[in-house]
């Protein structure tokens, strides 16, 4: 994929500056570095880590790249003195693309200005889509097993919570309950979406004070080992409410009508659009309609390294991968009223899917 | 000082776009917004935060931001068709800086690329380091308070180490019970390092195996509800050796004749030549010396929302004020022997300094 790229855009490399908190760069170099490091793929397959000195063992030994480049080895501390650590950085980067007879390099959008203003001075660049986010949106098996471990502890922290929610009813002691729950099971849970009432019309909201009638529970938890993610919705109903009812019927029907279509080479927009027809056939409103209330986010969103990655289940015509992960979460969010939302995390298969999430899409607590 | 830097480069507005994830959008937005979004502030006062629709009500009751633009309210569902997500946002946010008759802007070192270019196109941009990054390193008290709690936590996590490992021997069972403990108190550590034997000499590998003679405990724990660290590490002897002995007397000796010398006014490279001074003075090799081997890192660096902040205490003539928060943490590190580190965190005041872990420098457990 890279390589298609690079051959597209004639150019000779694809080039990252981040540390491994950005999924993409850690993906590519598979070991963590907590600080920024320097990355470049080759159209001839060369790829190349730049690293500070005191990361080089780790890196020769963790990192999937081959040719590991100490700062200190090309002369960067010489530099810095007169350059600045900016400047210095980018002249380092520069030599290195130069002994390699780069070019035109192609950058991420999100890489940084300093250094695309710094580069721009050696070689013509153009910013691309980091093709690591369009590489991670399909999941290898081995990835697939980690989501589904932090999907299982999801759906167990769902029936925790149905427990516990019998007995306690202050939101921030049964968050705190459940995220130690997840943790001991080998997970991370943050800003665990526990909200009621009115105030759970506004979508990310994480909730606070005391339980009302009915519960939004949306849990993300990340397996702390691996980095995977799951994602993971149900509405819990805590005392009957004819219109907060209705609109989990119409979620639940919108959730798995969308479901049923899903299967490799379906676009993103036929999902996006078939959640938006059951919900308009409620009478709801739709962001399809430009509402500002109603369903008011897009469908979906991948789910692996990061809890929002690729694909987007929104307007967009990309064509659904088999080994892709993504969420199809529909809400109705009304300030007079409260939210609702429903979210299953699929697995796209050549045929149809497998929901990673399997669970009662009607939870009810009344005591 | 946000307004001294726009005065000083004759701009406008500085703007930034990012998530909450980006510590410095964290603490110039005061919410958490997982998705990313667009900041200004003006050189008359004026700050404005453009977020998506379904995030407006929380922006206008979570945020300090006085002034929330949604998206939906500015056309830009409009312009994606036509434009694409990333001209359609550059376009809409190029529309509401014109509306407060911007001409030149600054943006971060780590503004992403292709807003800075299409940007351009409507402002002259200069791009500088974020000065939310020289306001977050002098903390307000309450951020001291928290980066106090989670010291606390530090340090009676090293206590319970030193319990547990008298009858616990393997490594990703020390660490998997240490950070329970940290969790269970309201804290969050992650890649504890506990390293032993000679791999100890990657500063930082994280360890693995079964304990040896000597063990680097370096943890970074998070208080969760507020995001702020703080950062420790003591080298604990299990069987003497005398030269981890002798390495361990050098660094003790260092970290505490450079905390000796800290206090509002003094220069951090002050700091860092101390410690290099003092571990050359015992015949080992720094990274002033340009050495591989030896003390091949910085002296230390500031600490709050993140791990690794401003100040950097290594070669730069920056003044410390009253207020920073940073480690001073020597270490050695030889291939063929291991490593060794000590670190304290440091809080500056005006006549001198406070330690903000205190502990023992020397720790055995000898069974």
């Amino acid at each position: 994929m890279i390589y298609e790229l690079l051959e597209k855009h004639k150019a000779d490399f694809f080039v990252m500056y981040a540390s491994s908190k950005d999924p993409n760069f850690y993906y590519a170099v598979s070991m963590k570095l907590p600080d920024p490091a320097f990355y470049a793929i080759g159209e001839d397959g060369t790829e190349i880590l730049v690293v500070h000195e005191m990361e080089r063992r780790r890196a020769e030994r963790e990192s999937r790249v081959k040719e590991i480049v100490s700062l200190s080895d090309v002369g960067f501390y010489e530099k810095v003195k007169e350059l600045g650590v900016e400047k210095a950085l980018a002249e380092t980067y520069a030599e290195i693309l130069k002994e390699h007879r780069a070019r035109k390099i192609l950058v991420p959008k999100e890489f940084p200005s300093f250094l695309y203003k710094q580069l721009s001075e050696h070689f013509e660049i153009e910013i691309v889509s980091n093709p690591f986010s369009k590489l991670r949106s399909v999941k290898k098996s081995w990835e697939i097993k980690e989501i589904k471990k932090a999907s299982e502890i999801a759906l167990n922290a769902l029936k925790f919570f149905l427990e516990i929610v019998k007995k306690e009813r202050r939101v921030e002691e049964l968050r705190r309950k459940v995220e130690l729950f997840v943790y001991e099971k080998g997970a991370l849970a943050e800003d665990t979406i526990i909200t009621s009432g009115k105030r759970s019309a506004d979508p990310h909201f994480v909730g606070e004070g005391i339980i009302e009638k009915h519960v939004i529970f949306d849990i993300f938890p990340k397996i702390r080992d691996s980095g995977y993610y799951s994602d993971f919705t149900r509405t819990v109903i805590i005392e009957k409410d004819e219109e907060i009812a209705e609109m989990l019927k119409a979620c639940v029907e919108a959730k798995n009508e969308a479901i049923k279509i899903i299967k490799e080479g379906v676009e993103a927009k036929e999902i996006h659009d078939k959640v938006c027809d059951v919900l308009e056939s409620y009478g709801y409103k739709t962001i399809r309609q430009k509402a500002k209330e109603g369903f008011i986010h897009s469908t979906g969103h991948g789910v692996g390294l990061e809890v929002h990655e690729e694909p987007k289940i929104f307007n967009s015509e990309e064509k659904l991968k088999s080994g892709m992960v993504f969420t199809v979460e529909p809400g109705l969010y009304y300030e007079k009223v409260g939210g609702v939302r429903v979210e299953d995390l699929i697995l796209v298969k050549k045929n149809g899917c497998e929901v990673l999430t399997k669970f009662s899409d009607y939870v009810e607590v009344i005591p």
